[in-house]
């Protein structure tokens, strides 16, 4: 070993910490570069206390978890950040997070490179969600990826020729808002028959809601007893499989225009695996497999060869091992 | 100059020949690095009499050119071709072209290349005319870009990061397969309602042709009286300015299906530009101005800052400029 590749090993540090910034909570870890967790902490994000307060926990929980990990600063690459909304990594402003309140033009970037004197970058969180299933979970090796992010929306990432895709204003993989009945229901972005408006579990309640409402099922019906946002995604879809038939509906064509939305995918961009992230693959392989029939039925034959469906495996902690391996994509 | 710069002006040559195989036509140009056509020979493809007799049409056509232009072969980057189907560039094998009757698994690489002893490259012919825009024409110094051919059929060529994107299988681009109504009309695909079933020269025909027998106009409506076949376009949109309410439904239809489709791609993609090209151009600028404005309506605010959606401006000449143009992407 020469002194240049002695350089090279003590500059190739080791370890880096991932932050998976959500509406709801915050989930900040120390990752090697295998993706091996080696601490984390989970804070709720209280999101309602504006942004300062959320970024001062932010920096607060990173100092915590550098103090009980033991861990010498100067072996950190840096941090990385996945953000729920939109930003631009190369000015490192976040421009909006629509479950963050008060999240308008945020120098994010600045004010936690300012703190630690450390490398920081920012992502979306979904695709910190595809480059942590790309890096350590069900995608390795993958050059040509497509990661749905099934929650309360649907958020995606585009990973082509390994490198995750952003587009000309860091605002690409917005696959809730491809438009699969132009006719369709009103989507929270304001446009009509976004994937979103079908596929989500916000889309999936409030379609429901509205069909109770136009309905006049009156107070026999279960969702009018209860706050239908009280029901899991899990009880609607126990519902529709117990036959209830407004329910069934719903979620049959929640399903079907997953679907449907993934076969354009597959046509479109010919990626090699589609990976599945979220609340929605709690449902399993019944799912899995809907899915599966719906765009192995629809998509081109030439485009299905070595085609991969899968669920990621990496579960909650796509976001923070992706937003860490971010530092040895970029830095 | 030193002799390594002299050695490297010399290798830097100046001229290529880009192929556009049509289904009715074949087009050869001798291109130079500045996208100008120095010689031009257009022939029936004669697509009947098989793939033998097509090859040796392109080789001799090829022959010609290089005679009639006076350039010696050693000036000559490489021969690029575009091939209206489905190959994989990395092998030089041509899969299938639909309209080229007889071509399944044709090595039209080794072919070629063996004839004129020069670096052949084959591309998708969608992809080359998306090339040809890009490198000459309404796309030059764009990095991400989306370019929808609007013909017979709708094809698309995707350019990320200032490249060709080709997805897994080399199938990506399929843009006329994009899904946008489910339960839509069959596509020649097998699938149903796909955006070429809805806003393609074909699709619209087919349209026509199943709502005149469906409502049994009966032999006063002019297309019982002669083959729908024989109706331009260009007549069809006339049709419907005129205010026939069968066709204006289904061109009116065709112009929105297209707006929602884009719209879905800018939302997915995030692009720079969208460029289309082909027979539908034509209709000029009332199209593009529906097209607009059904995109600008629909897509996500974030992705519509700097988008500019126009015409391709190399007309007849994009595929033959971008085939050429493949040889200084990749040789």
């Amino acid at each position: 070993m020469n002194s240049d590749s002695i350089q090279n090993a003590k500059n190739e540090k080791k370890l880096a910490i991932g932050v998976d910034l959500g509406g709801t909570k915050i989930g900040i870890a120390l990752v090697n570069r295998k993706g091996d967790i080696r601490d984390y902490i989970k804070k709720p994000t209280n999101a309602h206390q504006g942004k300062d307060a959320v970024i001062s926990r932010i920096k607060e929980t990173i100092h915590q978890l550098i103090k009980q990990s033991g861990v010498n600063i100067e072996n950190i690459s840096g941090i990385g950040i996945g953000v729920p909304g939109q930003l631009d990594a190369r000015t490192g402003i976040v421009h909006s997070a629509p479950n963050l309140p008060g999240w308008m033009e945020v120098p994010l970037y600045r004010m936690v490179a300012e703190e630690f004197q450390v490398p920081v970058v920012l992502e979306n969180d979904a695709n910190a969600a595809a480059w942590g299933e790309k890096s350590f979970g069900a995608a390795q090796g993958v050059k040509d990826m497509i990661c749905l992010t099934l929650g309360t929306g649907i958020g995606g990432g585009l990973i082509f020729d390994s490198k995750i895709y952003h587009g000309n204003n860091f605002t690409a993989g917005e696959i809730g808002h491809i438009i699969v009945n132009k006719n369709g229901p009103l989507c929270n972005c304001g446009n009509f028959g976004c994937l979103e408006a079908y596929s989500s579990a916000s889309g999936i309640k409030n379609r429901i809601s509205r069909r109770v409402k136009e309905l006049k099922i009156g107070d026999q019906n279960i969702f009018y007893q209860k706050d239908l946002n009280k029901f899991s995604l899990a009880k609607i879809f126990e519902l529709a499989r117990q036959g209830n038939p407004m329910v069934k509906d719903i979620v049959d064509e929640a399903i079907e225009y997953l679907g449907v939305g993934i076969a354009s995918l597959v046509n479109l961009l010919n990626p090699e695996m589609v990976v599945l992230v979220g609340g929605l693959t709690n449902e399993g392989d019944i799912l899995l497999n809907q899915v599966k029939d719906i765009v192995f039925h629809r998509a081109l034959k030439s485009n299905l060869v070595n085609l991969k469906i899968v669920f990621g495996n990496l579960e909650d902690y796509a976001g923070v091992t992706g937003a860490a391996a971010l530092l040895w994509q970029s830095v």
